[in-house]
């Protein structure tokens, strides 16, 4: 089996490669200037936080639908414990367990490769159990603070949640963008909301996972078109699954992260943000989505807040 | 034994037991308004973004000084996977295992109890292996974000980095502010500098835990008077180690934690920082400092930003 | 609430707290003296090794029914690593992630306390998270070999597997002897098999853990009688699940552990063993299960074998 | 690099690849006989056992020498928790979280591979991070039951143990089968004692691993005349480290476990064996020594005990 033609005709047109030079690992998080971040810190006028993490608990988002993912696991090393004798100053320590892509997360660009490849060209060969990404690990990105701009695709429908068999498509994206009064630009991380993480909040895993909702093999053009920096959705899958095309799984992975050098988001709890937002009728908004600097890594716990 | 009249001398003085309600579970955070924040905002001018957490590896600080308190474990549950079948897009996958205290962290206000007590007068029992902490997880405290201030000690004292006999006094704190420039006022995250950190970053980890520069027991009433909403240094143990009061380990713990309710934060990588708050004479800035919401835990990694 | 007076009465009959002094802590196991080891190695005839213990795998049995207790995680830190150079010889590594009583296992005797007690009359509270079990941690019982008995109670039904509702009583472990020509004697380690692990196999995790048959709340008094040193058998509740008696949730476990000092096997797998016991005609053998010495653990897995 | 012709030459000498079949996973443990073990129980005489694995803790003898290898952690999910309410029995839980090779183990054969292959032939791409090892992982060998043979190279020698450059040697070899009194047959699993373990129970992680005695180069061929199943030794490296011939590493464990197809175990504990053996003049003895069936694995901890 090989990808289909069609696949390879969009990642001719969306390739970032060798366009920060051969050197690169963080592809269109380049497009963060501090020029960006300046004009990010300006949008901000109430002052409101609003987290966007779900929590992270052995009750998480997986399954058991992706092999080997696990949920969070908190155990206690200590609790109350006066090291320094009885009657001295007690302290509790926690230890925890957990997939680096379990509920709200980063994909570094090397979480996804096609045709031995990964971002920039680079031999996916790279990837080793021993020390993992010696490329575009997701320690490389450690300074996600821009822009955000929520496009509420969920909200441009008139609807809660997009059914499990919707596609986002570049017509949504550009509905979006006009309920939202603004336009994404260069740098922008960009949330698409779905409304599926409801499906999770409402206790049933399975249907969240599946059939979901999620992003086009058409929307990669889209991104690259404005320049987004980085993505990020409230599905598990990130793009729609099953997938549009028989066949072409991990489509939209592989165009953004291994072609366009994008970094995707997923697991992100949109609810809260999408209320505010249309309640402030404003849907830019300085956002910092730190990654925990797991070296080598592939991907990465985040706790992302947004301040209107 | 039991603790010594002078720390519960100072308990009185700085705690913040029912300040908040008998309800509260977040302390000094409470401070941390809309307007702090929209001020915190304003203080962007260059846009340059600072990440202040060290590298998350097996050869992180933890040096064994501390009981079960390990290193982070970076481990692959798949490498280039190819899920669907030959040829089809391939995915990478990681599981990590670490103390939620291991390296840039902060603690949540159950990480310490004295007498029987965590905050707010609740009981340390509240504690517990199973589901962790009850109240005042760091769950609770999902929203850090504010206004930073450098207090940089080491570069207001004229050296590199304090000795390890070095007790952060008030006085210190004066000085360092007057160095900045800036008054440290409510809500404030401050973040104070000893450049104690260079020790495990020229490799040397024993030597970095012990002994160690720190804050002293008399600062906790500097910052009750300023009424800081958290604060985090360079360091190991964030107190001076070996304390400066004879059979009083963790005193500072104690009162900042379990009397203030305010978080604390250790081993931040301030050194990047120092220097551009130098080079810009600015020592207030944009702090994001989100804790990954692990559910009932007394602590977490952080990958805090500075955005000047 | 509190423990019913049944409870109370049957205790007090099969207790064995001091029975090998105060400072005992392995209970029963004492029962296996070197005679009981040189007859056990003498029932061996056929030299057949019959291993017991279910796979180590993500697709374990635990379903979530135990709160906190998962699968094993088996990942990788090493694959053919040529970690001195390349061309050199490589090595593969692996880092396992999981419960202590996860698959096929035994239970210290301080996986279980009541009334704030555990075995022997100690503190429960000498359990902790820093250490885990001070006394009767799964470390001091490091030699567990001895002779070994199937009571095969569902083949004494003539049945596969016994229903969900069914309690083993002290008349279905007589009738199980009868079957096997054999009386359980001082130091023997009973195997009762009930055929629920079959429900497993079959890929039901969910109605394998519940409802289960399992022992009776009168049987730890036929185990004192006959001074067996362990039981185990091929469930994951052991006792009968739900209970016999309203309330007395974990009855038979604070009788065995607690009381008598005697550990018990879970999730065991006696399929094999009892094909061959009925073929051979023989259901006693030399056991070995020794528990991987974790210090401190109230639980370990074990690889059991039965030689025959 | 390339591995010595000296190496390909004894390569040729002891392979077993399609000695057992095409189909093979198991290599020697096949010479485990059922008569073998009928024998191995007809040694049995004073009944005593002696088990022969180190304590599971964070204390264990990993020192950082060996990249990702850690000690075990145990950490803890319950304690005396009351799941059925207030005055119910209570149950304790822990988690572990460990590497496979971390303290007394066995090398599964997929532990190593040369020039592309595992034993039998297989691609050495067969181990990947998803499932680990496909062919020849541990849980292929569940029986692990057979006479063992203490070879007290160190009481040969009369040394307590031999010092840090000593290659253990067939010469050396035969002259503990000669202490022994027995020759090493057919199925027999083959303990080799250097007393190196006395280092780690002293207290120095780092000298007990480098410099180490161990097997010499040469030994292969000498397991290979006798037929030995698998062979064990009290070091973390097995053989000779640093090794005989310059820039040859781990060529021990490359003829053993990929040429030959003979399992080899590490950080046994022989000395209360020695002391045992050397007592009632035997050194062949029933061991057990069965590994925890991890699905994949490369290798697994184990707790052998042999019974005399």
């Amino acid at each position: 089996m090989s990808l289909p033609a069609e696949f390879h005709d969009i990642a001719k047109r969306v390739s970032n490669w060798g366009r920060w030079g051969d050197d690169d690992e963080i592809g269109t998080l380049n497009l963060i200037t501090d020029a960006v971040v300046r004009e990010a810190a300006a949008t901000v006028r109430s002052g409101l936080r609003i987290p966007l993490a779900l929590p992270l608990q052995q009750d998480g988002v997986q399954s058991g639908l992706i092999p080997g993912r696990i949920n969070p696991l908190h155990t206690m090393i200590q609790i109350n414990q006066e090291l320094f004798g009885p009657g001295t100053v007690a302290t509790s320590d926690d230890t925890a367990v957990l997939s680096l892509q379990t509920a709200t997360h980063w994909d570094a660009l090397t979480h996804a490769s096609h045709s031995g490849k990964i971002y920039n060209g680079r031999p996916a060969a790279t990837i080793t159990a021993h020390g993992g990404a010696q490329f575009s690990g997701i320690d490389k990105a450690p300074h996600i603070v821009s822009r955000g701009v929520l496009l509420d695709v969920a909200r441009a429908h008139g609807v809660d949640r997009l059914p499990g068999g919707h596609a986002v498509t570049p017509e949504d994206l550009d509905a979006a963008e006009e309920l939202a009064g603004v336009r994404v630009r260069s740098g922008d991380i960009v949330l698409v909301r779905t409304g599926q993480v409801q499906v999770y909040l409402s206790g049933d895993k399975h249907a969240y996972g599946y059939p979901s909702p999620g992003l086009s093999i058409r929307t990669p053009e889209w991104f690259r078109a404005r320049d987004a920096a980085a993505v990020a959705n409230d599905t598990l899958t990130f793009e729609i699954f099953p997938p549009e095309i028989e066949d072409l799984w991990l489509g939209v992975h592989a165009l953004d992260l291994v072609e366009m050098g994008m970094l995707q988001g997923q697991n992100w709890n949109l609810e809260a943000l999408s209320t505010a937002c249309a309640q402030e009728k404003r849907y830019a908004f300085l956002l910092s989505a730190m990654p925990e600097p797991f070296v080598g890594a592939t991907g990465t716990p985040v706790a992302p807040v947004a301040v209107l």
